[in-house]
């Protein structure tokens, strides 16, 4: 399905941009230039455009207001996307959901560096100085409402491969309220291990304990939200039943996390509480600029676009030196959480 | 000079930072553990504190309401520091003075990777796995103003050495304008290139050209501000003369900004205008957190004090999905100054 991309007029400056990405005027139906539309690749890329749309139209519907534009872009190396942007709505301050369809080649010392995050990949040590061709298709979202007692929600589900014989799976869903409401994490923590269940007994602990792991904000000893499922690296089984994993996180995104924000965005907030969301979000930007995985890879390599990298970022964030929440307030009781992450289901 | 540490009650969580920085009651008159007051060491840390004093002076009177909290910190693994911050100042929104005085250990690998940077320190090679004593003492500060025709301006003077015999001063001061004033530019950089031209014909063109080249939002295609000077690795003459050039740039500091926010801290301004103010806050913290050397450095080894490296963010950034300045705008006028520097004087 061809969607309209944005009507607002491209600049010269805006057309391209510093790594060599391009706008286009309309979104293509297939960014992958495989021909076969049942190999993985375009497989995965189909099923994650599906997973685009539909939270686009969860999301539109329970904002009541706020629209998504459609920014399609291609890139230089090979390959492209298509960001959905929010930007204004009545629930949600900033959303945005990027499709990414990368084809290209990188030094093989990157392909080296990241197999050593995992043992068992093809064993082959590849020679420095080399360039490898390598695919890699993903989606990510990040979501910022405007109310405080509605929390941020990210996710990303990505498949990578490389000419050597290496490929993966990585992904997860989480979430970060800047309040706690106990049952709204019981819920979102229950979607997620229902649906890990499902394929791996093992799974819901073992990516719920990763993500608390993976969304550390080392200097500040820390998370940056409650957690969910994260990983990373995974290709210990047949490629057909990651996918199937993947592909079921993804159709639970809206069961996850709409129902809070159903429960919350018509809640009344003060001054103080909003300005508490906007220190929190100063965390998140923190998290995302020095730690993100994504976010380093794509600006580091060139490889991301970088608008559609930085969308991920909150409409505003604030910084107050030395900031300490009040003893016995609600502000310390999420931050008790953040800094020892407990069980939810 | 004892200068009275914060009198806000510290609590038990604030104590004990991350990475083992106790917040101290009393400002200790020396961090440094030399006891030669007329050691380099010694006089540089003295230089530094003198001109955090009398910096703090200055802006204090200028802001006309604003007052500078100090508050002292040591650091398990040897030395302290003192932050002077100012929140909520009739003129500044956040002013930070840093300094720390750092002794410790770290491992060959980080000394012979910043040799790397410049050809001519000591020449032996550390055997890696091991810890080698060092010593750093730096004074950096950045100070954010209100209205959005009053810039953003940072400085840090650094001094460095090992116990293989490296020693090397870094510094620079540079100026962040979100609306452009070619006089204000032309003062600023004047200055510098006065107090450089005392101590080297080649020091100016030399440093600015490092300042484009340093502050450059590299994802972005943009520099953070429009410079100054920038020095790093500075070991090529007697210590001594560093010194003195790095102790005339400090106290130059003065001369340099505040003329500029004397002449705009009354400007009225627009709605518009501080929303762009804030979308190059967002562009300010971008840089900090993903390329500013010394906030990587300090975060990554645990060196720094995260409130007192945070603590150069602004109060409030921005980041809008795609963000396009009207052709012909003041907005757009700046951003191509951004995208290509030029000369000044």
């Amino acid at each position: 399905p061809q969607v309209p991309a944005s009507p607002a007029p491209i600049s010269m400056a805006a057309v391209t941009s510093v790594y060599g990405h391009q706008d286009l005027e309309q979104v293509p139906a297939v960014f992958g230039k495989d021909t076969d539309p049942n190999c993985l690749r375009r497989r995965f890329e189909a099923m994650l455009r599906k997973g685009q749309e539909s939270i686009v139209k969860a999301i539109e519907e329970c904002d009541g207001e706020g629209k998504f534009r459609a920014d399609a872009w291609v890139r230089e190396g090979g390959g492209g996307g298509v960001s959905r942007v929010m930007a204004g709505g009545k629930v949600w301050e900033k959303a945005g959901i990027g499709l990414s369809v990368i084809y290209g080649t990188m030094p093989t010392e990157t392909i080296n560096a990241a197999r050593q995050r995992q043992a068992n990949y093809a064993t082959k040590e590849l020679p420095a100085g080399e360039r490898l061709p390598f695919f890699a298709c993903g989606l990510s979202c990040v979501m910022h409402p405007r109310n405080p007692h509605c929390p941020t929600m990210h996710f990303n589900y990505r498949y990578f491969e490389t000419e050597a014989g290496d490929w993966w799976f990585g992904g997860g869903t989480d979430i970060t309220p800047v309040y706690i409401d106990e049952e709204d994490m019981k819920h979102f923590h229950g979607v997620y291990k229902k649906v890990c269940d499902k394929h791996d007994p093992d799974f819901y602990s073992k990516f719920k304990k990763w993500a608390d792991e993976y969304f550390l904000i080392k200097h500040r000893g820390e998370t940056r939200g409650l957690g969910g499922i994260f990983f990373d690296d995974l290709n210990d089984r047949d490629p057909e039943k990651i996918f199937a994993f993947a592909e079921e996180c993804l159709n639970n995104v809206v069961a996850a996390y709409v129902p809070i924000i159903e429960k919350h965005k018509n809640d009344s907030f003060t001054e103080a509480q909003k300005r508490w969301q906007l220190l929190r979000r100063g965390r998140y930007v923190e998290f995302n600029l020095i730690y993100d995985r994504g976010t380093i890879f794509g600006l580091k390599t060139g490889i991301g676009r970088t608008e559609s990298i930085m969308m991920t970022l909150p409409e505003i964030a604030r910084w107050e030196y030395n900031h300490q929440p009040e003893p016995g307030s609600e502000e310390e009781k999420i931050m008790k959480l953040f800094k020892q992450p407990r069980e939810w289901v």
